[in-house]
């Protein structure tokens, strides 16, 4: 890890020339350079977390000054219990997926001596720009060589003291290793933003790791591909079938599991057949817990008459703003779908959810299997689900070990991103001298036989 | 098919309606589509080949006028032998692909009663940019259909008779089918390109087919990804291994099958202990159909003494930049790999391509395996040969039925694509009431069981 320049395009032109030779190593030696990491950083613990105890008091006196939230503050704090040891068993876990390099998804015998194979491979070299938390660093570095890419890492400036403490280590570590030092660099300046982001020929890929507005801000300033979610507005619909108790439980889940989650629920649909029975019991509960709910006219004459009077002050009037917003918080949109014989009410929902929604992950709570069906094919999300919770959508309860992040892409991949995702293929083809000019009209045959994998 | 409108705000917001119905329709109703679509064309060929030669004559006056080249005007041709017989056929033929939606291809219990799949589906709204070739306008409105995407299409103005004339048919054909009109529009203006290219939040993906500067344009001109290749300067490495014979060949078909082909070569790499004994034998073929080889030093003096003196007029001295340009043409640079005792030439080779080629595709000839199979590894383009031609980079080749393009991004589709370039995927998950927070420390366990596809 090269520490030692601050220039955006040489630290680019480094990364590159590591990421070459990153790509060509075998599964062994990339594994090995992870050993190498987890035992170096074990052994600077005492270090690193002098390194961050100096963020942590410059970050408590900007707090006191009223420049920084109590939040990054606590997100720094690498001393909390368990998180170095969770950072720690992170590089392991990392280490033991299974090796996403090198994997045939196509094999085709084109004719005779000449077969065609479709083969994972790195992406190249990876931007990866996060804020406060320092133990990002160690995860990404783990992602990246696993999967053979190199990656620029620019961290959040309260936490430089322990980026600059965890990179030194692994640099050293990686000195160690065939692994190139230069396949994880650190900028630690925010002014190299810019001009890295516009080395598009030598960057593959943005993973932008924080806030919307640092996604939002990166996706409108470079040509480079960014994987990530800007925004994550959330709906559930109620179907008249739905189920009150198993409606209530999964709207806990959803708005009051962690409110400020990409996942969380900010939009609730609710039959107007449903209005008067499973919403009272729904709303009752979340108000319970402290969440304002912004209902419609039709659904706020249905709450009024079935609620106790001590939680009318958290029913109030939305706007249509309101069903727009990702709130982030305990505070909860709600929108009645109309009964008009003749038109189902999920059509409605999977319409105003195709309009409204930010296409990352939208559920239907229903009895019926049609319609949750229907739903789940219509709704153009990363995730759709029926019967459970948004705050499901995550690549580590999908059972990917690991995830680089939630992406609303269309393009590449969507939804929770495991190591997968930060592999490309390409197409090798070994023949024996064979031209393309003696094939067709008159000529040869293709076999086009498809080949096991 | 709308031609009511030249807005194109309200063309891509029809489009993109349009491809919420298109995305839940069965591949039945999309078939039924492509038959519809083929009989149509099929009972109006003398109205389109009317428009078709309206189209021809004004083209014909530009040519005369020296504001057309000759070869636009034979690709506007659809009356030319066999031209409109494949237009049709290629309707019937992507008919007869496997659908490209609605595969798994994940399939995990993430507990009981809460199953996960990842399934294909339509991206959504295709933009489709394109030159003077008529017929693109069916295998395009095909390919968008099969596939449950709507596509926008902008033609070049030197065919817009022709597809109008086209897309009235297939606008008409549609009409009586599932699939709704707006699924494949027209816009004839070339100032709606700019427009188009804005709307990033109504079209999801824009497949350019035409010239590099074409490409190269609109890669420059909008944050929606692009599908496809400006640069296609490919290379081939002639190892000291390889047999003078199969060379001969195989740089026949890359160099002279079709010199304008995004997949011809342009570079040719010889080690130097294959300067006097395998590339006089490449050079002198080549040569005598008519190609120039740019050689540097080491090469031309290797060819100087073994070439007959009439062809010496077509060895020239070349200049860096000739290994940096896409020639399309009878040009060839050659470049000498040095031998370096220690240093395998391969490796020299490896790094000369990773550093100027454009990432499409790059072959090596040799006998040694392990040579080839280290060039294979390292070397960073969408398809890495062996002992063929690179003019093999092609979908049709690939055995995929169609291409949409050729790619050279890394980041979703790479290579020739197919059908499945045009798809996306997305993340169902159906449970029975579970939520997130009952899982975790103290709770309940994740099976992550891979259920089969």
């Amino acid at each position: 890890m090269s520490l030692t320049t601050d220039s955006p395009l040489l630290v680019a032109q480094l990364a590159s020339l590591a990421a070459r030779i990153l790509a060509t190593l075998p599964a062994a030696a990339r594994n090995d350079a992870l050993s190498a990491i987890y035992l170096a950083l074990s052994a600077a613990k005492d270090k690193i977390l002098a390194a961050n105890a100096r963020d942590m008091e410059a970050a408590a006196r900007s707090v006191e000054n009223g420049e920084l939230s109590l939040s990054v503050l606590k997100r720094l704090d690498l001393g909390r219990k368990g998180k170095w040891e969770d950072m720690l068993k992170g590089i392991l876990d990392v280490q033991e997926l299974e090796d996403p390099v090198g994997k045939v998804s196509l094999r085709t015998r084109l004719d005779t001596g000449l077969d065609l194979e479709r083969v994972t491979c790195p992406i190249g070299t990876l931007l990866i720009i996060f804020e406060a938390r320092p133990e990002v660093i160690a995860n990404i570095a783990s992602l990246a060589i696993k999967s053979g890419n190199a990656a620029i890492l620019k961290g959040g400036k309260e936490s430089t003291e322990s980026f600059v403490a965890i990179s030194t280590v692994i640099s050293e570590a990686l000195a160690g290793t065939q692994v190139p030092n230069a396949s994880i660099q650190l900028l630690t300046s925010r002014s190299s933003i810019p001009e890295l982001l516009s080395l598009e020929k030598l960057i593959d890929l943005v993973i932008p790791r924080g806030s919307n507005e640092l996604v939002r801000y990166i996706k409108h300033n470079t040509r480079i591909p960014v994987l990530g979610h800007a925004d994550g507005l959330c709906s559930i619909y109620i179907h008249e079938t739905a189920d009150a108790e198993v409606a209530k439980r999964i709207l806990q889940d959803a708005k009051t599991g962690y409110p400020a989650a990409c996942n969380a629920v900010e939009t609730l649909l609710v039959d107007e057949a449903a209005v008067e029975t499973v919403l009272p019991v729904v709303a009752e509960s979340l108000m319970s817990s402290g969440v304002s709910l912004r209902c419609d006219a039709r659904s706020k004459s249905g709450l009024t008459t079935k609620l106790p009077k001590n939680l009318s002050v958290l029913l109030q009037d939305a706007t249509e703003k309101d069903y727009e917003t990702e709130f982030l918080d305990l505070i909860l949109a709600v929108k009645t779908i109309p009964t008009v014989p003749g038109e189902p009410g999920v059509e409605a929902a999977i319409e105003h959810i195709n309009a409204h929604s930010s296409h990352h992950t939208d559920a239907i709570l229903a009895r019926d299997r049609d319609i949750a069906e229907r739903f789940m094919k219509a709704v153009d999300s990363a995730g759709v689900f029926w019967n459970t919770s948004t705050r499901m959508s995550d690549g580590m309860r999908f059972g990917f070990g690991t995830e680089v992040g939630i992406s609303t892409n269309k393009i590449h991949a969507r939804g929770p991103v495991g190591l997968e995702g930060l592999t490309t293929y390409k197409y090798l083809l070994r023949g024996e001298g064979q031209i393309a000019g003696e094939y067709g009209a008159g000529g040869r045959e293709w076999k086009h036989e498809r080949l096991p994998l």
